[in-house]
C-alpha cells in the first residue's frame, strides 16, 4: 500500500479522453505542435485547473502546473513527461508520465498533504524525433538552449518547417531566440519521470515497476561498408575470392559473440545490425559480392564499454580484411552520451517500494527520454518505468491501469516524503 | 611442340575481324539470333569455305563445318563452342573455341593429315542467356530437342520473343517444332570444346592450358528468409531478441565453416551468398530486423555433396532458429546438375599436354556450356580452357594468343591422333 492514494479516476478519465480525441484510424496521432499535441494539452491544463493548480507556460508552450510547497523559496520537484506521440502511436507513451503527476498531485490535495516544496507537473512539448528531426525540443527549450537553427527542420511529412508551425501553436520564437530560459538547474531538486518501458523487460520479468538505473547512450556507424570484388559465384574459388559478403559476415558474427562476453562480464551494452544490404544495382544470385552496407549500433550506460566494442569491431574488421582481402570502412560514428539517473534518488525509489510493497527491479532505459536533458544540465533525475506489452511507438501499447496505479503512487509517495 | 601446327594467322584475323564487326562502344555485342551473332557465323562460314570445308546449317542455324575423315561411316569428332557474346562482352567468351577450331582443321590440311573419322567444327547459337532466359539453345536443338515454348520468351532489353527472333535470322521454326535433329548422340564419338577460363584459375597457378573435370551443377535456394520481430535497438535485451539478421549472420558464418571442412576433406564445392537484404521498406538502424532475404548458392561435381551441403543449411537453420527463437524459410532449391567430362578423354588431352610439352592442369568448370549438353546426352565430351584474366562476360577479358596457340594445339593434335 502507497501512503498516499493516486486519483484513479482523474486518470482513467483522462486517458480515455486523449483517446477519444487523438485516435486516427487504429493508433493514436499527436503532432509535436499539432492538432493532437495542442488537444492533449488543453486537456491537461483544463484538468490542472481543476486541481487548483498554478498553471504557467514558457516560449516553447511547455505547460507547468505547481502545487505550491511549504517554503517556496526552495528548489522544486518537477515530474512530467511530453504529451506528443508519433504517428501511429498508443496512448500511453509520453502520457502516462503527465497523467501519473497530475494523479499525484490530486493525491496529495485529497489527503491534505502540502509537500515541502513547490511540485510542478510538467507537460512537455515536442519529445517524438519522428515529426521533426530535432531531438527534446521542449525540455531543452525550458532551460532556454533552444538550437534556433532547427527553425527550418521540415516536418517529415508536411515538409512545413519547426518555426512556422511552433507559430502557429502560438509560440514566442523571439523568446527562444533570445535564450530565454523558463528554470535554470539550481531552480529544481530533482526530475521524476514515469514512462511506460518501451521494451520487454519488466514484461518478461513479470514486474510492474522499474526503477531506471540510466538512458542508454548511442555509438553507432551509420555507414559501415565493406568492398571487395564481384565475381562468378561457380568459377571463382575461395582462395581467389574477395568476398564482402562472407567477411562482413564473419564480423557481425564475431561481434555477436563478443557482446556476449561484455555481457558476462556485467557491461552494458546491446548491439544491433538493424541494416544489413548487398548493393541491389550489383548483385546477383550467382556472383560474389563486392559490396556491402551495414549499421552497427551499439548502446550502453558506460561511455568506455562503447567505446571498447567499436575498437573491437574496428580491429576485427582489420584482421578480417587482411585474411579476406577486402576492405572495411565502418566510418566515423556518431554519438549521444548515456545519462546516469541519479543514484540517490535510484536508492530512494527502491526504498519506498519496498516501503509500500511495490514489485520494482532496476533496469537501463534503452529508448531516450527528456530525463536524459534534465541530467546532462545537472539536474538529479530519476524514472520510473511501467510495465507495458508489445513496445511503444505502435497501437498495441498495453499499459495495465493497476501497474500504472503503482508507479503513480510510488512517485506520489516519494513526493509526498520530500526524500530528495 | 605440338605435332600440328595450328594456323595462327586464321586466328588472329578472325579475332580482329569480329572485333572490328562487333565492337559497340567499350565492349562486344553479339547479340543472340541478332546483329552481332549473325555477323560472326557469317565470318566463320566465309573462313570456312576459305578452308574448303564441307558446310552445313541446321533449323536453329548452328553452322556445322567438316573436314571429311578417311571413314565417313564413322562416329564423327564435333569441336566448337558459341558465337554470341553477353552485351557489353569480350572477344573471346565462345569465339574462341570456334577460331580454335578452324585453326586447328587449317593446320591438319596444311600438314596433309586427313583425321581418321569425320571431324566437324560447330559454331553453335544462342548460349548466352543474357538476351533470352532459354538455356542452351543451338546445342540443345541440334539434337532435336528445344523446348518449343522458348519461342515466348522476351529478349530482355527489346521484348521481342525468342521464337519472331529466330525467324527473321531465317530458322526454320517449324522443324523444330517436329523436334528435327542435325545429329543423335551415337552419331559423335566425341565432343571437345575449347573455351576461355571464366575464373581466375589458370591465372592465379601461372598455367596456360586447362583440362576441365567437369561442368559444376548449381543448387541454389534463391529466396531464402529469416523472420523475427522487429523491436527498438536499445530498449530490447539480447534475451527478448527475435533478431533476423544476428540468426542469418551466424547461419551463413557456419555455413562458411562447413564449406571449408568439405574443401578440406576433398569435397568440390563453392558456396556464395550473392544478395543478402534486409527489408529496406521496415528496417531501420535503431530496430532489431524482423526479416532478411538472401540466397545460398552452392555448386559442385558431385550431386551428393550439393545436397550434403544444403541438408546441412537446413539442419543449421532449424538449430539457429530454435535456439534464436526465429524461422527460416530456405524455400525450394532449384537444381541443375553437374556434367562430369569423359575421364578417358580427360586421360587423353593430358597425356597429349605432356607429349608436346604444354603445361596444363586439370580444373572444374563453375560456368556453364554448351559441353554439359553433349554431356547430358550421352557424349562423351571433353574441354580444354585458356587462361585468361579478368573474368569473362566483361570488356576486359585477356587471352594471350600465346596460350590460345597452345589450347589449339591440344585440340589439333588429339583429333590428328584420333585419341577419342
Amino acid at each position: 500500500m502507497t501512503a498516499v492514494s493516486v486519483d484513479l479516476d482523474l486518470a482513467r478519465s483522462m486517458f480515455a479522453e486523449l483517446e477519444r480525441g487523438t485516435r486516427v484510424g487504429r493508433g493514436i496521432v499527436r503532432t509535436t505542435y499539432g492538432e493532437g499535441e495542442n488537444f492533449a494539452h488543453a486537456l491537461t491544463e483544463r484538468v490542472a485547473r481543476g486541481l487548483g493548480l498554478e498553471i504557467a507556460r514558457d516560449a516553447a508552450l511547455n505547460l507547468y502546473m505547481t502545487l505550491p510547497g511549504r517554503d517556496r523559496a526552495l528548489p522544486r520537484i518537477v515530474t512530467g513527461s511530453h504529451m506528443d506521440s508519433v504517428p501511429q502511436g498508443g496512448n500511453y507513451d509520453g502520457a502516462a508520465g503527465v497523467v501519473a503527476g497530475l494523479a499525484a498531485l490530486a493525491g496529495l490535495k485529497a489527503a491534505n498533504i502540502q509537500p515541502v516544496r513547490d511540485v510542478t507537473v510538467m507537460a512537455v512539448r515536442g519529445e517524438e524525433a519522428a515529426w521533426f528531426d530535432s531531438h527534446y525540443i521542449g525540455s531543452i527549450a525550458a532551460f532556454g538552449k533552444f538550437p534556433v537553427a532547427d527553425f527550418a527542420v521540415p516536418r517529415s511529412d508536411t515538409r512545413q518547417p519547426l518555426g512556422e508551425a511552433m507559430q502557429q501553436a502560438g509560440c514566442d520564437l523571439d523568446a527562444l531566440r533570445r535564450g530565454e530560459a523558463h528554470f535554470r538547474p539550481q531552480d529544481i531538486a530533482a526530475y521524476l519521470e514515469v514512462h511506460i518501458e518501451q521494451g520487454p523487460v519488466l514484461e518478461n520479468a513479470g514486474v510492474p515497476v522499474g526503477i531506471v538505473t540510466g538512458i542508454r547512450g548511442c555509438l553507432r556507424h551509420s555507414e559501415a561498408r565493406c568492398f571487395g570484388t564481384y565475381a562468378h559465384s561457380g568459377a571463382t574459388p575461395r582462395e581467389a575470392r574477395r568476398d564482402a559478403v562472407a567477411a562482413t559476415v564473419e564480423l557481425l558474427q564475431r561481434l555477436d559473440e563478443s557482446w556476449s562476453e561484455i555481457e558476462r562480464s556485467g557491461g552494458d551494452l546491446v548491439f544491433t545490425v538493424g541494416q544489413l544490404h548487398t548493393d541491389p544495382g550489383f548483385d546477383g544470385p550467382s556472383k560474389v559480392a563486392g559490396e556491402t552496407r551495414f549499421v552497427l549500433d551499439f548502446r550502453g550506460l558506460d561511455d568506455a564499454v562503447m567505446q571498447r566494442a567499436s575498437d573491437t569491431a574496428q580491429l576485427l574488421a582489420s584482421e578480417i580484411a587482411s585474411r579476406r582481402n577486402v576492405r572495411f570502412d565502418l566510418g566515423a560514428p556518431s554519438y549521444s552520451t548515456p545519462a546516469v539517473m541519479d543514484p540517490g534518488i535510484r536508492r530512494k525509489l527502491a526504498a519506498r517500494a519496498a516501503e509500500a510493497g511495490i514489485p520494482a527491479m532496476e533496469l537501463a532505459s534503452g529508448a531516450g527520454h527528456d530525463a536524459a536533458v534534465f541530467a546532462s544540465y545537472g539536474v538529479p533525475t530519476g524514472m520510473i518505468f511501467i510495465r507495458n506489452a508489445n513496445g511503444s511507438h505502435n497501437p498495441d501499447e498495453a499499459m495495465a491501469i493497476e501497474d500504472f496505479s503503482l508507479a503513480a503512487g510510488l512517485l506520489a509517495d516519494t513526493i509526498a516524503g520530500d526524500g530528495i
